[in-house]
């Protein structure tokens, strides 16, 4: 049972549901990834392991059973294999991520370029890409393609734009939200949206869907670089403190720096120009965490993802009642309470 | 005019029509890849430094003359939408071998990763294959998205196989025709099968041209290696004698270490050993060229493309006789003369 689901089990049919879903989801997926050459698979194999929360196919499947007027009944072909796109997309950002933030870890196993080497990793990557397209063109209409397609151009532009502001301190809020919007919630959106509209539904419950899923994606995205700032290594599984040493500024550094005086600005910039950039120390960057949490901007950030989640789950609204619909509004509750 | 069109001038209706038509998949071309986004816009208009001899969208257009009884006139949008589509791929794909080559020159201009560093370079890649597929998928039908899918997986794999052979002195023939078919011919069959699919030509008419694809595609590859190792780095416009410093072991090296005999053998293993891996020496490699050149293994490889060629001119068969046909046979003996 995957992570996030646990924080839904009051929904014990939308769960056993789900759990039937993503066994389909993963056939679909190890079935499109087979292939005849011994190096490929060993590391598609390995790859496998990034496997974790399985949040975007149990989106796809749960708005997929909320848009329709059947319930489970109501999944095909098309859900699974949408959910199944959708996972090998996000795994290729995963893997291509890695590669950029020369992480070690991921969901507590070695990373592809840490075991293999950048060269294999970025190949990988585009593997992972092409079979996605690959299986989501084995559908009928090219609608879920154009949408994918569509997802990873503004994933990739989300991923330019935060590598083009890297160590830029005085990113704006504005931007910062383009960032996310794109490297992450687009991505998820698209999951809900594929979901809602593989179940014929109509395009104000299609695009309601969509909206709900940018919104818990972005403050899933804040929850991310809250943890990355405060989480515990062990618990979330991957290298932490990755977006000070590499320069990514995130919301609570931005509520930071904008909430202080002069004097006090100063101070932190100094702290961040120390603990960004190659070998910033970690002893830097715990004084300077505390000086966060001290101005309460991770509190601020916390407060914007909340925020974020009751939009969400407003945009329910268009939904008829059914215990899919209130899992999707556990599911974005779930978001704000993760810890890993 | 593209280095590879001056080679059949002599089929000067043919010529015009490729430049009408390369004009508009340019149109197409840019026309997907605009971005809103500074950061983006400026990325994406170096990379269109790299558009060279557009091999592949000429084909695509060739193929689909060649193929219809309508010459230029039954070439359609979908024509020119599969040009820019795997015109595009491939762009991706040079993008991630700069990369993985560390190349710093690619037609004569410098490479993305040398201009801007690894990481916009891994996302470049990537928003260009996402545009590629988004592109794809305009189209009426599903088709043509799941024959660029297939060939980008296969590319993929290709280049997975070679990277695990690196450095891998006793790789055979059988695996270095199945690493070029996979890294260079697939995606030029490609160009071709939907050139003469998009024409609505018959299922023999499609398949014989993607054979001629795979075939002169081979041959490409073979002549890349020849050029590699024998080449001129000005004529050539990027950096060359990569192949013998990334450990790269390609068709002449195969053919050189299987004609000698025990002792010969341990000399140019032991000079390939020196050549390959962190800063072979240049001296080393040009001592191993002569020892290649001299057992005849450049010529021996440039006769295997030449039987490429060969075979791929006679499934040139299954067309009707036209001027489109008579320039596919030039396009694919202009393969073997090129120095470029």
């Amino acid at each position: 049972m995957s992570a996030l689901a646990s924080h839904f089990q009051e929904h014990a049919s939308v769960l056993a549901a789900v759990d039937r879903g993503l066994l389909r989801v993963a056939k679909v997926f190890d079935g499109q990834l087979q292939s005849r050459q011994e190096p490929v698979r060993r590391l598609v194999g390995h790859v496998e392991q990034y496997r974790g929360k399985m949040l975007r196919p149990m989106l796809t499947l749960v708005c997929g059973m909320a848009a329709s007027s059947e319930g489970e009944s109501g999944l095909t072909r098309e859900h699974d294999v949408s959910a199944a796109v959708i996972e090998m997309v996000h795994m290729a950002t995963l893997v291509h991520d890695d590669v950029l933030d020369e992480a070690s870890l991921r969901r507590k196993s070695p990373t592809i370029n840490a075991l293999s080497g950048n060269e294999p990793a970025v190949i990988l990557g585009d593997y992972l890409i092409a079979s996605a397209y690959h299986l989501c063109s084995s559908l009928e209409t090219t609608g879920p393609s154009r949408a994918v397609g569509r997802a990873a151009v503004v994933t990739a532009s989300g991923e330019l734009l935060q590598l083009h502001h890297r160590g830029d301190f005085s990113l704006t809020e504005a931007v910062y939200f383009e960032i996310i919007r794109g490297k992450t919630a687009e991505l998820i959106a698209t999951a809900c949206e594929l979901g809602a509209s593989a179940s014929g539904a109509d395009p104000a419950v299609v695009l309601a869907l969509r909206e709900y899923g940018l919104e818990i994606g972005a403050a899933f995205q804040i929850q991310d670089d809250i943890l990355d700032l405060t989480g515990d290594e062990t618990t979330v599984g991957k290298t932490l403190g990755q977006d000070l040493s590499k320069g990514k500024i995130t919301l609570p550094i931005i509520h930071h720096l904008a909430s202080l005086a002069a004097v006090e600005r100063a101070i932190s910039l100094a702290l961040l120009h120390e603990a960004t950039g190659e070998g910033g120390a970690r002893r830097v960057a715990a004084q300077l965490l505390t000086r966060i949490e001290r101005s309460g901007s991770i509190a601020a950030a916390a407060q914007v993802a909340a925020g974020l989640i009751s939009a969400a789950k407003t945009r329910l609204g268009v939904l008829s009642d059914s215990p899919s619909k209130a899992a999707l509004a556990s599911i974005a509750n779930a978001v704000l309470t993760r810890r890993a």
